[in-house]
């Protein structure tokens, strides 16, 4: 990818101790799909390969968003946000971004409307 | 707000300390608009009075989006992920989300396109 070389520097992964949360969005649909976390190492892989990579915390690894499942993320930006400790990536979606089989991993309504 | 109790109770705000980020999203534009942090009481007044209300982790002191700025954020739907740690509220937007005046915090592209 092309990249802001200075506003990658900028990244605050300190607050996060480390990380930052990234949300994805579709790029067609523009559905939100997951949120996911980054350290410095996957948004390095990310913006090298195009292919969203993130840091997972349970597994305390890098990984490729959809290297086993095949459900991969093309990135086609990404963005910073106004204080640089959040990234938005915006992606082209293969197959679905939930491991439970939805599209989007928020497909349920806590709640809705008026009171 | 109409609410999902057993949703709203399952809300994990352990794994972030008390807290869980949330995806705002605009509902007509479908911008993504900014990442904000909730814990149980800013959830609670969320749904309780149709606008969003956020945990500062600077100011460790509960806000309301808006309060002094008139930048309200009346809240038509909140949905809950996968794993029940984040949130994503879907939102109207009055005037503009972020504090440097944009309409979104993602304002600034870190990288675009293909290598």
């Amino acid at each position: 990818m092309k990249v802001d070389k200075e506003l990658l520097e900028a990244i605050d992964f300190d607050k996060g101790g480390g990380l930052v949360p990234v949300v994805v969005q579709d790029a067609k649909t523009r559905d939100v799909l997951m949120v996911a976390y980054a350290n410095r190492e996957a948004v390095e892989k990310t913006v090298e390969t195009g292919f969203a990579h993130y840091y997972s915390r349970s597994r305390k690894a890098l990984w490729m968003k959809g290297k086993t499942s095949g459900h991969v993320q093309k990135v086609r930006k990404i963005m910073i946000d106004c204080d640089e400790d959040t990234l938005l990536y915006i992606v082209e979606q293969s197959g679905v971004a939930c491991h439970t089989g939805n599209w989007s991993c928020f497909y349920r309504i806590l709640a809705e409307g008026d009171k």
